[in-house]
């Protein structure tokens, strides 16, 4: 018997089995599994009624809200496809993205309204756009549907799609990613990479039974969704964390007696160091993933010592559903100490369901010495169906039947990936992939500048910050303060240059490619 | 990207991730993962040596050795059909499996020679036999091949097919049971039921990394390699228990430290009241599971009691791979006492990917309240592909797009399903099956027998035994024993007519259907 691998049935398992289990938590907001799976089926049912057709693109602009965490199976009830947004892109980004996804419908939430004011007039396929809480001030934002999420749904019938006319290898959910390339790329998961992915995740990481889980990464980013799911289908609680704020962190541990959360290096150093983490009861804390950029062992250590849990990594990308990896330790009998720290904080071994290799230039499989480093290759449940209506670049990540990660790394021979250094082009900052080409194509639109060059440095804070070269065009004159200024326009905060450098030349190679390698040695650091 | 799903994947995953944990434990042979997967490479490579063809069935008469373990994977990576046989079976019956799946090969330990000698003149097709163990005695045995499975797999290069040729929809395993009907039905499993029965059977019992599971259940039976797959997966130590010694149990759960094992009620009860149970440290059991027939409450009371851990039941069907259910509680903190215990010895509530349901004759859904039965109807991941080559019994199974069980249930409003009544016509008797309907046609071949109907009669030790009542023919005399003598040439001993009891008529309906209902209420009972 196959029946269609589809999330819709976590959530349909999860509010017959689980009925009355706390589902959700968000603020003041709670909800049993039998709440939530009605709301999703209405949310279904008030977007087929308002002629939402299959297939197509329902966006979300949302914090970690329970209506987001209901869209991740009210959407795909009405047969249509997720989109959720990051919340901290520029308007023009979100612009380019709502285009290129043609999306027709839009929740938003009303601290976003400017944001969508100031996009809209470049998003001519948007049909409607529903506010998710509060009431619409239509006099101010006149394109706002009088009609909110909440209103939408009290009036709604439910719908539950059959779930055998379900197609598992359709799309059903996109999410942007910076990439590699200058412009966002769609990531196009269909149901059955979303079912395996969180069935992968769920056995890689013992899930029990009616864990609680805190969604302290947000929903709209890699890791988020694929926690969402596996929680779902064990009946588990969901505790919203709608922006990251470490009172709130741990007052909601300790309240909701969280056992499981996920931060990125910055966010667990700020919980490590905080000073109120003493006054909470955190005991109930069973263990800490890392992610989004490599913790030192340093920080395992200490986040151990902290919260008394386990503190590992989980390594995946938003093409990969995210996870392929954890470094939680799979020999405990045979390794202790610092050498424990170290492999705790390494990238991890796969999960089950989940192949990495390392490959050289040709795409030969190289040695998994643990020196010997190379560019990882997945082959995975979870790997996206491709990038929405991008087939070449899709079939340049796939080249060869593995997903390229654009990662370098070393595999030993215990299985364990160290990654040895990111994507040539892709600076990370607080968790956040900032696209380099993006960057310099902001940069090199500005009238005065002939050639950029955007490169990593290091940050206390952040991790890394974009540092950028410029050549000016000869006869042109130009401060870092106006560059920055310009850049600030087109592009959300955190992608804009930290530092300006201008240069007379940039070293590049026979094929005229800059190489970034060489900039990286010479200008590294913050000028 | 699709990968197929293939429980080849779990072995793969299991020898890359855990190459030197112990993988299995069967008397003095040890072997880690690594070792695990070189001996099924080999086992694969000897298959294509001695020219087994894809699709091909390989047999295995067989207790728990760690051989049939890897045929578990070494046959499928052939791309051949592994066909586990009940070692209880009669030569007539095993034959007529052999014949029925047309196998090609067998590979038997050496204690079951004589009953291969038995009925090795009626089974044409099969072309080779291999010891699994030992020296062959080919003066005694002239049709046995000179090569051992040790022999072979010394001999052999390791194969190991590539992933992604593989049809996941096309049969790995057959299994035989005795169902409804009077002769065994093949029950044909894919890759893909196999795969994904192991997923659901892992997340919905919260099953570690790197568990200690006895194999205490045959490794030929429902039960046994569904818990073998995720089991591998997981990197979990397979510990072998043989034959079901109370003694040897024990010692295996101190010297392994084994945290789960399964059993039948009888074999429970016979635990819970062994005097050699106290000598042992059993303190590494974290629960067992009880299958194969409903436990008392009692049983689970006192088996909790002895053992220090949890005691619930699994239900399920060699068509449904086989789990569908647990009991293991899923609402600790609203339920104690007596009521848990009662709670656990129902079939218990789906697992993930599991749907139930109860139906009236003609299909209708019945309500969910605890007190209405009907049959039980499943749709689920590990229901089977269909009857090997019963098309019309398959599509009987299957009618109204649902597996139907046979069982006769209640499904309450939590969920959790009770047993009400068997299949009509299933006798179960020491967690085995047996058919009325092929007794009775064994009956009905002696020349004296005119009508024979055989019913299920309470039994302390096997829960049930096979009573028949026997219309004569006109002038024919017959004793029990010696239609007992009868039956023992054609049956399993535990097949065989604990009690016979001469009748004049057999109450019938209009159709001329025996009514079994009123036989049970007139004979139930021993004469």
């Amino acid at each position: 018997m196959n029946i269609p691998l589809t999330p819709l049935r976590f959530l349909r398992h999860a509010a017959r089995q689980f009925a009355t289990r706390t589902a959700i938590v968000d603020r003041t907001y709670r909800s049993t599994y039998t709440q939530f799976a009605d709301r999703a089926a209405r949310l279904a049912g008030a977007l087929l009624a308002h002629n939402v057709q299959p297939g197509d693109r329902v966006a979300f602009l949302s914090t970690n809200s329970h209506q987001l965490l209901e869209a991740y199976y009210g959407v795909l009830d009405a047969q249509a496809i997720l989109l959720p947004l990051n919340i901290r892109l520029a308007p023009a980004e979100l612009a380019y993205i709502l285009t290129d996804s043609s999306a027709s419908t839009l929740f938003v939430e009303p601290q976003f309204l400017p944001v969508v004011a100031a996009f809209l007039p470049q998003v001519p396929t948007l049909k409607r756009i529903h506010l998710i809480e509060g009431t619409p001030d239509t006099a101010t934002y006149p394109w706002l549907s009088p009609e909110t999420y909440e209103t939408l749904i009290e009036k709604a019938e439910p719908h539950q799609t059959d779930i055998d006319t379900i197609d598992e290898d359709a799309v059903c959910e996109i999410f942007y990613t910076s990439g590699t390339s200058s412009r966002p790329k769609g990531v196009a998961l269909t149901h059955r990479n979303v079912y395996l992915h969180a069935y992968n995740s769920a056995i890689g990481g013992s899930i029990q039974n009616g864990s609680v889980e805190m969604h302290s990464i947000p929903l709209f980013h890699a890791n988020g969704w694929g926690i969402a799911h596996f929680l779902t289908v064990t009946g588990g609680k969901h505790v919203m964390l709608r922006a990251f704020d470490p009172t709130e962190l741990f007052r909601l541990i300790e309240a909701e007696r969280v056992q499981y959360f996920r931060g990125v290096p910055i966010m667990v150093t700020v919980l490590v160091n905080h000073p109120d983490r003493t006054k909470y009861d955190l005991s109930s804390l069973k263990s800490i993933t890392i992610g989004g950029a490599a913790p030192s062992p340093t920080l395992i250590r200490q986040a151990e010592q902290a919260f008394s849990c386990e503190v590992y990594t989980g390594y995946g990308l938003t093409e990969t559903s995210p996870t392929l990896c954890t470094s939680r330790n799979k020999n405990p009998d045979n390794i202790a100490g610092e050498e424990r720290y170290i492999a705790q904080s390494l990238a991890g071994y796969p999960y089950p369901g989940t192949r990495l290799k390392i490959v050289d230039a040709d795409d030969n499989f190289l040695p998994e010495d643990g020196v010997t480093f190379g560019e990882l290759v997945t082959r995975s449940d979870g790997v996206m169906h491709g990038y929405w209506n991008q087939p070449e670049a899709t079939a340049e990540a796939f080249r060869n039947g593995w997903f390229h990660t654009g990662d370098m790394a070393t595999i030993n021979p215990e299985g364990y990936v160290a990654l040895v250094d990111r994507k040539k082009d892709i600076i990370i900052s607080g968790g956040e992939n900032i696209s380099s080409l993006e960057v310099e194509n902001t940069l090199l639109a500005h009238p005065a500048v002939l050639e950029a060059a955007v490169i990593p440095v290091p940050h206390e804070r952040w991790g890394e910050v974009p540092k950028a070269l410029i050549v000016l065009k000869p006869s042109h004159t130009l401060t870092a303060p106006e560059l920055i200024a310009h850049a600030r326009v087109h592009l959300a905060g955190y992608k804009c240059p930290a530092y300006v450098q201008f240069v007379e030349i940039l070293p590049k190679t026979g094929t005229g490619k800059i190489l970034k390698k060489d900039l990286r040695t010479q200008y590294g650091h913050p000028s």
